[in-house]
């Protein structure tokens, strides 16, 4: 008997995997020693019951099965938990591979800006796009992400900047299954322009923020010179704490604008990009419990500096990784790749890799209770890696690594069908 | 009608294309302005016949088609060149998973070596495989390839490094529809150590080469401090050359060892690598019909500078991108992520890179009068990209941009199959 389609079946065995590899520790976020812990179990099982993990361990430790039990053949392959992408920006309209060519092609940032670029392209399509639009794109994005081996995603409002399209985004990413968060503090609309960001952070918690607290589970603010500066993220943070919203910030991005300070003050759950932090910021996050979420692939799209990724992990801090998956700065949605860059790029070992995308991915959203480990109790989301080391993962540099997803114990991707 | 199965029909139309891109010159190798120029036609068709490209255009020009004509609908895809391969290690046994984590971890290349890494790992795995299962790990290997848009690749021996096995690797590549390159002179193998590489040299010419020219179509050797010099590269490519092979040298990866000059003055189709070569070398280059072939994966893979893309081009040197495909510093069988490294780290445009990875590639393997383009006369070779502006191919970084995929009018790969 196979288990696919719509229905999960009560019980599943994935049987015979070649390995099964779990991020060790239970509390998170993890960091030290414990971002590397990782057991591996060769020729392994995993029984799922009712969409959660049951039991996992060596094929022969399994004893006899009674009842009804489902059976999916792990032979060559290898299994790891579902994917948490903690940082995305999935929910948009349009594209911006005209100003990818202009950007490659050596066009400077105000050439890019005079061509129309920028995030304000995006946010004219948006607007422009009715919600059932935004349903298909995103849809389309999640598909995306899906064969990649996320089984858990966040993504953020942010462009439409005005009270309607950005509430259209947050709904819209709750129907699609994503964890929503506001970032109405994206960047300045035009029609703000003359009255300024403090003016706009006025309106964006008078007008929005009501009703956002009712979709969005956290906030975000893009926190750099030319957007938003320290005391207006304060403020708007502030008020979205009160009113029961988890805090993100967008920092140390381009420059060091004093974002890390504040996501201590405010304990926020992370500080995101990092790209320009430097060792003052890195032993400030490592004594905190602020996660840092790392993000190489718009770092690469852009040309620019990696983050700190192994001064920050060796001062302790907690880093998870994302993709930040946008039209602009990082036109990817494979948290698979964004490993490879870890290991290549930010001098992650595969083991810490994977606890970055998984335990403490899912802290940041605060999921660690039900993602991102493959131990009893923890939601059935499980990626079989068409490998017999779940460290093709991120060794095989933009390669076919998925093979089957499983959500809630239910196969949602296949490589073969 | 569709067009699908085993046979190619003799007549297919793809039609409704959203964009169809090709490089617009002939002549190859393309180099300065023509690197970049691409043809892109809006709402298009291409009309293959017995496994060529008859006629491509606008479809409000296409006319009355009789007789019998198999039709793939083109809607919301952009057609370009089925990609060229011209560097790839693909043929070999086992992995080298263990050492890029240990690289990821920071072990530095003495403990690497220590833990039995490096090409002699390969060797060993590739030396214990049956000529059976080395068809079996390419075949893997080229479906990979495949899916990737890969419709022509160049694979080398060179784990071989003994008469038996060099030999068998050149008929499995040539077997799996490769052009295979004789790399005998990769690196100098155990039974070499002591009487040292131009022993090894003489014995490569004495006993291997002979054979090897009845298969191979061209010659390549691994010129570096530590590997083979310029003495023995001379006396090793002019023996090949004079056996009718082609030439091709690794060059400048480490260290500028004299290949750029060795290349010249030889008249060899390509020097591959060029992470470390300089203004001279590059001028030397450009004023050169020799074409650059640029392999960023390896660069990233190591986590090493990138060759000087943008200066070789703007200096006028003809160009190529190529995967470098192989389980120890590049396992990364994808030319649409080379595409994109091309774009975010050579400061090349997307047509630059569609160039190099078609018309210049192919005429490296002196192919190009029949593959790289999509004009009448060239062989039916297509990649359809799931998007409506061809430049996906490089914007979509690590994501499904190959809808399907045509070699000789016939479909070999499609994503929903």
């Amino acid at each position: 008997m196979s288990a696919s389609g719509v229905e999960a079946p009560d019980r599943l065995l994935i049987r015979d995997l070649a390995q099964l590899a779990t991020p060790s520790r239970r509390s998170a976020p993890l960091r030290r020693a414990e971002l590397g812990a990782v057991d591996v179990i060769e020729n392994a099982y995993v029984l799922c019951e009712q969409g959660r993990i049951n039991h996992v361990g060596k094929m022969r430790d399994l004893g006899p099965l009674t009842g009804e039990v489902a059976e999916l053949d792990g032979r060559g392959l290898s299994a790891i938990p579902g994917l948490v992408d903690c940082h995305t920006h999935a929910c948009f309209a349009g594209d911006r591979v005209g100003e990818f060519a202009l950007r490659a092609s050596g066009a400077s940032y105000e050439e890019l800006h005079a061509a129309g670029g920028g995030i304000l392209s995006t946010v004219r399509a948006t607007r422009d796009a009715d919600e059932a639009r935004l349903d298909t794109a995103l849809e389309r994005h999640v598909a995306w992400m899906l064969r990649s081996g996320t089984t858990t995603f966040e993504a953020k409002s942010g462009y439409g900047l005005d009270r309607e399209t950005e509430l259209a985004q947050l709904r819209v990413v709750r129907r699609a299954g994503g964890i929503p968060t506001w970032l109405g503090a994206h960047a300045v609309p035009p029609e703000f322009t003359d009255a300024g960001p403090a003016a706009y952070v006025d309106f964006l918690l008078a007008e929005v923020l009501p009703d956002a607290a009712q979709v969005a589970e956290a906030a975000d603010i893009f926190l750099e010179r030319g957007a938003f500066g320290v005391e207006e993220a304060r403020r708007y943070l502030q008020a979205c704490q009160n009113v029961g919203l988890a805090l993100r910030l967008h920092g140390d991005q381009f420059t060091e604008a004093g974002a890390i300070p504040l996501a201590i003050e405010l304990g926020a759950r992370s500080v995101d990009h990092l790209e320009s932090t430097g060792p003052g910021g890195i032993a400030a996050l490592a004594a905190s419990d602020v996660v840092g979420v790392l993000l190489p692939a718009s770092a690469l799209f852009l040309g620019r500096p990696m983050p700190p990724g192994r001064a920050l992990a060796d001062a302790g801090a907690a880093v998870a990784l994302a993709t930040d998956f946008n039209p602009g700065s990082a036109f990817c949605e494979s948290l698979p790749l964004i490993c490879s860059l870890a290991c290549t790029q930010l001098g992650l070992s595969p083991e810490e890799a994977l606890t970055a995308c998984t335990v403490n991915a899912a802290h940041v959203l605060e999921r660690a209770h039900r993602k991102g480990r493959l131990a009893p109790g923890y939601d059935a989301d499980i990626v079989l890696i068409g490998a017999d080391d779940w460290r093709h993962l991120a060794y095989h540099l933009g390669g076919p690594v998925v093979h089957t997803v499983l959500q809630g114990g239910r196969i949602s991707w296949n490589s073969r069908a």
